[in-house]
């Protein structure tokens, strides 16, 4: 391989998934690891399998299934940790497991309340454990920027004379910047001259705004893997965002000269995919991603970009897949063509689920005169969510005005099949369905986030309903699409009540509750 | 003063206000600008005079009405401009022109179609155009990083020579990288040995996600001016956000050493004002102003901030304001506790607007326990926009359901104070809503984007609707606040026809039709 060439390794399902009110399902979380194996990173951090059965599970569906990247792991030191690791990622043709341990004295003193000794005895043990089944593994020294150099670099040291070999350097807590690091990193090739033989990886928080600069010290300096999520996702102010990163050593190559393997085509797709199936949404100036990011898509048109592109533009927006918007279909296509241009984007869909989106396609191209590329992807998407057995929505009623509390009647599918009905007046007409649910269903869920964007600009656009909601202490987030905002509000209500209660079932415990050391990670 | 001291020059009422489809009126311009001199900003650009009528008024209403900061205009390096710039900012107790012209190859010969003795002769008149009307004058080489540092040099020279005493060096595309940028600063100071007798000033944008990085470099290397925006805003992916520069030389002061004025606890409730007027939502996961970037804030408090806060924390959320959610107000208070509460907040509220305000309030408190800081902030920011003649909302019904189209009937008061009403049947309930709106005001506007965000959690907050409407080639958007959205959904509507009426009125031109020279600037 390329000496130059930088590998891409994603954590938008480890690190990423940790943000609030993220709780993918292990079906969404394979739809992303597919997607971002056709996006083309190295590898792809899957979970940290002793979390949760949930999350597992969803790490070995990823393993199984998703060809082409190196598929990791997450563990703590612990040889449990590290057995479940390896279980949930061992059917990847190429597994690897990455296990972690703070090196900083505040962490190892108020967190781990230990020594460092013990610190230095357990990563030497975890990588040695870790190797006796497979080769790749990666080893990071947590809070490493704010950990004295030396103590970390004897860690380090013990971890490849075990036989790690990537070394992950995160920043765990987004403090350090550019030159600083630069400074830590060179300190540590200096006290660890078996550094050459082994991988230096990044990890950098964004904090203080700095996790693409710091990611892209860490590469001047030596670092030949950044670790980072797709729209920057992560603990807190998240990770180095993915696009960014390739974005720049996509556009400055000519002085950089470290190359990666990332399709960028496929990157717009990605972004909306995983912003669609978090509830995160990107913001309009978010570097590459955000609407506004190539200004031209949003319609102002400057006389220097006419003139000539380049005098305003490094970047063309078709370079991103943002010109992947060609697909159009109307109330007559029919099914083969649905299904043609659902493969053109991707999406394999046969049999029953073939019969169901095109069920929901001729509702909305009824309403709606042009369905996109993008109005597909979120159907699809929808539809994705739909398999699991679950509550599901029939019809609603609802009279609102701004005089007397509205009433609404809802019809549900409950996971049997049966159909039941339910009421509520009061309160403003979303909510009074989302009451008529409870009613109608039995549970007793609150509502704690909504937000309402539209899939394509006009009036006939398709509404997109993010919803967190709260039931016996445990949060569930939902998503639902309709060209009607309330029906969509209640598809997308039913399915967090459904993404809840299945979690109760497993018996997963309430996220509060959540061991801490277990969902705290580098 | 302190020689290490960064000036901090917020842009967001210029560059950010160039952001596709963000349209601030005066009020809501004045409202931003006096709460960044709260924030204790240093310069406010507010505007581009010369731009339209409307930036003009707002430019001058803020000179004359904001105290504290230096006030900033605008201009091209033509004489008209400056004349402009300066004709609006004079009443300031401190007035700066700022001006600029393009220093690099590819816009002198694309965009300018002129030569570099040109630009230079410009340059050079621009600045002793403007010292005739003040001390305070700024210049800025356009697209200083893509300009051959030599010719660059010699402009900024002749600027220098003609009076400029702050020299702004804009990354205009979002391209240098942290070390190229410290490398190309280093050769101006080298090449202009005057540089040592003026402020550097650095100006960048997030293209590749470097701007922070990129301006903390400047600093490094000499800045003692940073230009940011709040929440990032600005042309494409935004400027450097403000937010993230002065909460980097705070954290990180120690190591840093350059402070500056900014009163931090003021950021949290600046970047809402901003959000909620421009309708530019922030992503979670935005460093410091997100609502994820101080993870304890969303309810996921983890076992190691909880034995020592500083394991997993580097800024505290106070030190930004976060806690500033302390007033709670309920359906018994009363018009004293409201006007005093708002004080709190900072917005003064007499007469006629205190009677509107407490209507509103009591209207919310009737269907809402407790009525928060952030939930007055809101109303209050939605009162503002309705200081304005303008259409108003007073009615509405709805009956909508999954088996057959909606009916809305509207009751609307026009801007001479007649009620007029209109129904439509058909589309989504919303749409329908918008749509009765159109057949009762007779005007046709079309919607292009929609959105709703919940303003706190939980099952009785308040929605906030953002939409941009198009009306006769002009976009123009509106925001709208109830606890029940399809109010908030019509009251937005509403604030955006009003508004794209008033600019018609005004005559301003259609955005598509703007002059590119006076949209496209640093």
């Amino acid at each position: 391989m390329d000496p130059n060439r930088v590998l891409i390794f994603d954590t938008t399902l480890r690190d990423g998934e940790q943000s609030p009110g993220i709780s993918l399902n292990a079906t969404e979380k394979l739809e992303i690891a597919q997607q971002l194996a056709r996006l083309g990173v190295d590898i792809i951090e899957a979970g940290f399998p002793i979390s949760s059965p949930g999350d597992f599970e969803a790490v070995q569906a990823i393993a199984r299934r998703v060809e082409g990247p190196v598929i990791c792991g997450l563990a703590r030191t612990h040889h449990a940790d590290i057995d479940a690791a390896w279980n949930a990622v061992r059917d990847s043709q190429r597994p690897r497991i990455h296990t972690f341990i703070s090196t900083s004295d505040i962490h190892i003193v108020h967190q781990l309340r230990t020594t460092r000794e013990d610190v230095l005895g357990q990563a030497r043990a975890a990588v040695a454990h870790a190797r006796q089944y497979t080769d790749d593994v990666e080893f990071s020294p947590m809070d490493a920027t704010r950990s004295d150099v030396a103590f970390a670099a004897e860690v380090v040291s013990a971890a490849i004379e075990e036989g790690a070999s990537t070394i992950n350097i995160p920043d765990t807590v987004g403090y350090t910047m550019p030159y600083e690091f630069t400074g830590w990193l060179g300190q540590l090739y200096e006290l660890v001259p078996a550094m050459s033989d082994v991988t230096l990886s990044v990890h950098c928080h964004d904090d203080l705004g700095l996790a693409v600069a710091n990611s892209f010290a860490g590469v001047l300096a030596g670092a030949r893997q950044v670790e980072c999520a797709i729209n920057g996702l992560g603990e807190r102010a998240g990770n180095a965002a993915l696009e960014e990163i390739v974005m720049l050593l996509h556009t400055r190559a000519a002085a950089i000269g470290h190359p990666c393997g990332v399709n960028t085509r496929e990157i717009a797709r990605t972004s909306r995919l995983v912003s669609r199936l978090t509830g995160y949404v990107v913001q309009p100036n978010k570097a590459i991603v955000g609407r506004n990011a190539f200004a031209h898509e949003s319609g102002i048109h400057q006389d220097g970009v006419l003139k000539e592109r380049t005098t305003y533009e490094i970047m063309d927006a078709t370079t991103v897949g943002l010109d992947a918007n060609s697909i159009v279909l109307g109330k007559h296509s029919g099914r083969h063509a649905l299904k043609q241009a659902l493969e053109e984007l991707g999406f394999v869909v046969d049999g029953q689920a073939l019969n169901t989106a095109f069920k929901r396609f001729k509702d909305i191209a009824d309403r709606k005169k042009h369905v996109t590329a993008m109005d597909l992807e979120a159907l699809v998407t929808d539809e994705l969510r739909q398999e699991l057995a679950g509550y599901a929505f029939a019809a609603y009623e609802v009279e609102a005005s701004s005089q007397c509390p509205p009433h609404a009647r809802v019809s549900i599918r409950m996971p049997d099949g049966e159909p039941v009905h339910g009421e509520f007046t009061g309160d403003g007409p979303v909510d009074a369905v989302f009451r008529a649910i409870n009613a109608a269903t039995g549970i007793d869920a609150s509502l704690r986030e909504f937000r309402v964007d539209a899939v394509t600009e006009g009036q006939d656009a398709l509404g997109e309903v993010s919803v967190v909601i709260e039931l016996d202490g445990r949060s569930a987030s939902g998503q639902g699409v309709a060209t009607d905002i309330i029906e969509a509000a209640a598809r997308a209500y039913l399915r967090a009540v459904s993404t809840a209660v299945r979690r109760a079932e497993m018996g997963a415990t309430p996220i509060e509750a959540t061991g801490a050391e277990l969902a705290r990670t580098p």
